[in-house]
């Protein structure tokens, strides 16, 4: 068995850092962007029920939590790599799986095996959690940027806040409706 | 309103350390911290239901997930004053209490106050929930420890490993015992 | 007999940072500020006898060497935490004061017990010296925030930045008036 | 055209690390590896010409110095991802290509074109030279290696160290040899 | 023999950084450095090529690889130290001169004294791998200070950035003529 | 006149880390090293004072605070060029007076000068205060280096760690010979 092995994949999250090949002044790790993206989607969730949504937040926290934990058994491929076609796409998901299924899951018992596959990639799905997973994820990479260009690091910065602000704009989730409407422009003068 | 201030406050957790004084090899911030007792008390969670016991899974993540959030109102108040003493304990909780109230909770409407103040300050009770949350949050100090431990760095990381050791052969959480048994020799020999 | 724990306490210094849970592009140690305040009641030290007041040498060095000492037992309480209430202030020195007294000076003999009290607890009296300390403290905030308002990290050390000139304004030491009018506007352009 | 882009895209190796997810003591980024692989070669070519051998010296540091340039364009890829299978090994290097192609070559005007996918993709052939490199790359991650071991991080560098130890010993080159018989021995004990 | 002390010294490169005494957003080590100003002088050896001057490659890339080896020895004396008078520039070439034999050639081999000598002080001279040397060091220097211009740290950046500008223009190589014309508009905009 | 300059100055010793070329776990910077020179220079104060010798606390306190200062303005000569023979000492010394004088002094007006001049210059001579710099000075080198001893990085802070104490070994001052016999051992085990 080999718990141990997870355990110390996601504390290598701490080592690996966000936008890996861009200077950044604020650059945070991958577990301290799970950390967040897990805060938004908390965030986002309490905004979806008040709007009068039924929200599953056990299924949202797990989302949210574990849904960058197997870049710790590939690395940081940028996300250019992974944006530029749907050939590259496909290319690195399947090396996603294929990392993680032999350096992880096939040593786990049955007991362990389904629980940690759906643990791992069970992410950005048509449910509401896996829609407001997507948007968090989105809200904290717009973040980092915002920080970036307020602090005067314009390049590749800015471009790529405007860029992920347009995909927040095409959302329907009422909770994105409200963090773009009433909590960016605060975020904008004050970040 | 101030759920800017939240999202801020929460990313600010990336800037303040753990073991603020104490020299580290691999110093987590508390962002770093957080995100590894949710991971953390995942494990013992999908343990404590693989021995029948029922998981509230969204109680378990969220307590999980806010449970330092306080400090980014108050800094990093080292944890031998809040564990001094009584006395000790007592002011520390009260100006955690007094700090975040005057920062964060006076802003919010009352359709906020209420779910932030249970996020903030909702943390290790007697439920199940909240012993799985305790006891991940040692496990998680447990880790930093071995991780200096092995590298070399006894000052105080030795003494406090086996200090914070003795805490949890002190659970009675079926988890918590399986952690001792079957994963923790595992990673002593390769943390 | 402890004098070695004096001196690794004051090495903690180094793991210190300042301003903990801000973002800063120059964040200095305590350690590092403790220098630089020393340096700057030198100077204003300096200025007062050139303006033909008495300066005690050996006791302005003192005060600005060990003004922060204090915080390598207690760890780096957030000023705000400090400032907002009297109460506060007085809480966070009375846990200072606990600690200090349970931590370091109960294992010195009587020798050196009343001189280390007297090295942690001396700071800014109504003497000549006490007041240069205030205000060397104040000078050293106030460059830390004009190298970074200077640097575009404006939120929140450009309002921090006016808010610590007032208290500069409302000295009547003559060496702060000639650092205001002389050294200020010098350093504004070119920190 | 973009020769703006080439420049750019080089100085963003030193914002990316080697041996990405793993903690180290003494983290290189790849513009370091990269300036320590054609010392290294430089070295052993000295050797081969010590030892009768002609080395083409303008190929060689060509080599050296290029050889991980194209990591500027996908990201550090962890390269137990690059060796774990055949398959993988393939899929990582039509990665690197149609990137390299993608986001600088089809940019170029033809005066360029070619220089630079020369310069990108002629790596560890057969050539002496070739082969130089392979085990300059090889020496500098022995080294790296020793580093961490001899400080005491041994999970996983005491393991890498002699797997790649072993491949410097199936090398047939003499300045290899040399290196294996001469100069490690000092360095295991210095390093 | 002691071939490792100088693999040893070349790691050290990893450790000293550029510019020391000034704050700088993105410091580069001296190996990092040597790998870019050999980048770019590989850079404007294909634009002589281009434009029929005939270039010894080997020569070239062991001019600029090796430039800063010998800091290695003496540490970072500022370069205002080096460049503010003639007897200055003298004292500090003359320590470095005998540092280097003292700690290094000294203990060589004859097989090896002479090359490394080469190695360490072939520098600046009058042939054009020499002069593309001197002004490759020139353009790595202006893309350091151009980054922390850009990035708003002007003092003492933006001075520098035109002084050293001032220098390029001075250069009669086709290349660097190219360089200003062509290339630095481009690097301006998106550095 | 330019005392703004001087302050400037005084802050880049945090900038400038001690022993530059040598990797260290625990690297100080020139201003923590003052600082820490204070605080032991302080501590071998009080053991003089109270072995009844008079000590002049405000000449004690100038010497310690101001020693290092000169090396913001020559940047970091490696201490092996300092003292690898009486020519290389004195070069290096004139080089440190010459750039001071160039930098700072010159354009002081004369109330200032002598003062300055005074501060960066008056060192380790023969009075009591002046003996107790140099070994303050020595017995923190011997604690950067004990901290990296025992922390594994051995090689070369084994050898300067003894080399160093032996100088301490041979000094008469009776605080030193306390520190020797009462203090040192105990920063041995927990350093």
């Amino acid at each position: 068995m080999s718990i141990a092995d997870y355990l110390l994949s996601v504390k290598k999250l701490n080592n690996i850092g966000r936008w890996a090949s861009d200077f950044m002044h604020r650059r945070a790790s991958v577990a301290e962007h799970s950390f967040s993206v897990a805060q938004i989607a908390q965030l986002l969730g309490i905004m979806e029920e008040n709007a009068g949504n039924k929200v599953d937040w056990g299924r949202l926290y797990k989302k949210a939590l574990n849904h960058d934990v197997s870049e710790a058994f590939t690395g940081d491929i940028l996300s250019h790599v992974k944006h530029r076609t749907e050939k590259m796409k496909h290319m690195v998901e399947e090396i996603e799986v294929l990392i993680a299924e032999d350096m992880l899951l096939s040593s786990f018992n049955e007991q362990y095996k389904e629980v940690f596959r759906d643990i791992l990639f069970d992410g950005k799905d048509a449910t509401l959690e896996g829609r407001i997973l997507k948007y968090a994820d989105n809200i904290d990479a717009v973040l980092e940027c915002l920080y970036e260009k307020n602090l005067g690091n314009k390049s590749p910065f800015e471009e790529k806040y405007y860029e992920i602000l347009r995909k927040l704009e095409g959302s329907d989730l009422v909770s994105v409706k409200i963090f773009l409407r009433d909590i960016l422009p605060d975020l904008e003068k004050r970040a």
